[in-house]
């Protein structure tokens, strides 16, 4: 294409999070970049969107080939304000991250970052969420550059079906084995509450927890490809009909 | 089984809502009951979690049979605080809902119904979402209990695969042309945000939006269901991995 590619980027860490300030330096040389991110913290979001009260967008900083916009709203949110009220124009794609820690396995289904990708999917759009294994708010992205630079130029070339998006997860550490394409690893939260006391009284529960990898040894999983020190790509669909129990079905006696 | 089963039950209109109260009545004669829902409503939470503030709950109920907490957090938090705190032993089932509304087609990727039980599935326990095409508080939900009966009792006998779920959407209108087990339909939510103004300035967005069905005439899809008349079972799954995708991106040249 002649003119500068255009991205939507958001987070679910919030607009001022490390992760996504290294991405815009990261992205700045390959595109025109339009950042609407949540305006605070929406970790765990998933693909939730806001509907009970309306959402209300800040612009923050405006120069060439860089706007950043906080929103109120949920990470979802901020890629369909932007889509349907911020933008001229449609984005080449939409990029969710860099997440300050792991989305792989069934985090898929709870993370906000993903929930960018997934919203950009639903609109058609080429869309590819970072995330590293780091929830450090000091972590070291720089190494991840090249792998970003590489995965976001050959999917603004190859484009992706619709419905479709990346979920690319990067192991701690700084250097990489390279690169798998694998499906999300099965997994359970367990232990996910501790209770804690209001000074006052009451019950009430962080929610945290212990993840299991329940099938730790194939090594067509992204958990897999994380402990193993590999660049983790899994292909996500917004899909979410199971064909094989769909089956299955056919044989109940409803 | 000789005991009577243990149903854990939640939705994200709220534990005030008709559409559960309409589903309490349904299940009581065939389950022992336990209720953890939010305690205000939680439309569009999707699967998101609460991890910056603590949940808490409150028992607003406890009979032979019928146990009601209210919890602050998001549906996929009631299910989780249930399981991991507040039941003594594992339910037989998680069932969502009734919704007030459709969550068939891509809204099953923001529906807190859906959250519900693919937090259920996520945990390996047979899931079912059940929602009526009618936002209306006055719903008549009456005509779905044979139905949410014969598809409770079949789902507890046959059991369903880990990590998968069902998604139940019935038509308005109290008659059924029957049941259908279909896939998500493929579609777009156009013109989503409605600026509006506050009163002392600043922009404002009020979610909302037309849905746009992308393949009206397809007979195996979950809107043309209902369209039709037809109650929709759409078998879900928590993998999101597109394995479709995943076979292509090996001939990417990362």
């Amino acid at each position: 294409m002649d003119r500068k590619p255009l991205f939507l980027l958001s987070n679910d860490d919030g607009v001022s999070a490390p992760g996504l300030q290294a991405l815009i330096g990261m992205l700045r040389p390959m595109a025109s970049l339009f950042v609407v991110a949540p305006d605070k913290a929406r970790s765990g979001a998933a693909c939730a969107i806001t509907s009970d009260v309306p959402v209300s967008q800040r612009l923050l900083h405006a120069e060439e080939g860089l706007t950043v916009y906080a929103c109120s709203g949920m990470p979802a949110d901020c890629v369909k304000l932007a889509l349907d009220q911020l933008l001229q124009s449609g984005p080449d794609m939409v990029i969710g991250g860099i997440n300050h820690g792991r989305n792989d396995s069934i985090n898929a289904n709870y993370s906000g970052t993903l929930g960018v990708v997934r919203e950009g999917a639903l609109h058609g759009i080429p869309s590819v969420a970072f995330s590293l294994s780091n929830h450090s708010l000091d972590a070291d992205f720089s190494a991840m550059q090249p792998y970003v630079e590489r995965i976001v130029a050959l999917t603004l070339s190859e484009g992706l079906p619709y419905g479709t998006c990346l979920n690319v997860n990067f192991p701690d550490g700084g250097t990489y084995s390279g690169i798998r394409v694998c499906r999300m690893a099965y997994g359970r939260w367990i232990d996910e509450f501790s209770p804690c006391e209001h000074p006052r009284g009451g019950h009430y529960y962080w929610l945290g927890g212990e993840q299991v990898n329940d099938e730790p040894d194939d090594p067509d999983t992204d958990a897999w490809a994380l402990e193993h020190g590999y660049v983790a790509i899994t292909p996500t669909t917004v899909d979410v009909t199971d064909y094989r129990l769909k089956s299955q079905l056919e044989d109940w006696d409803f």
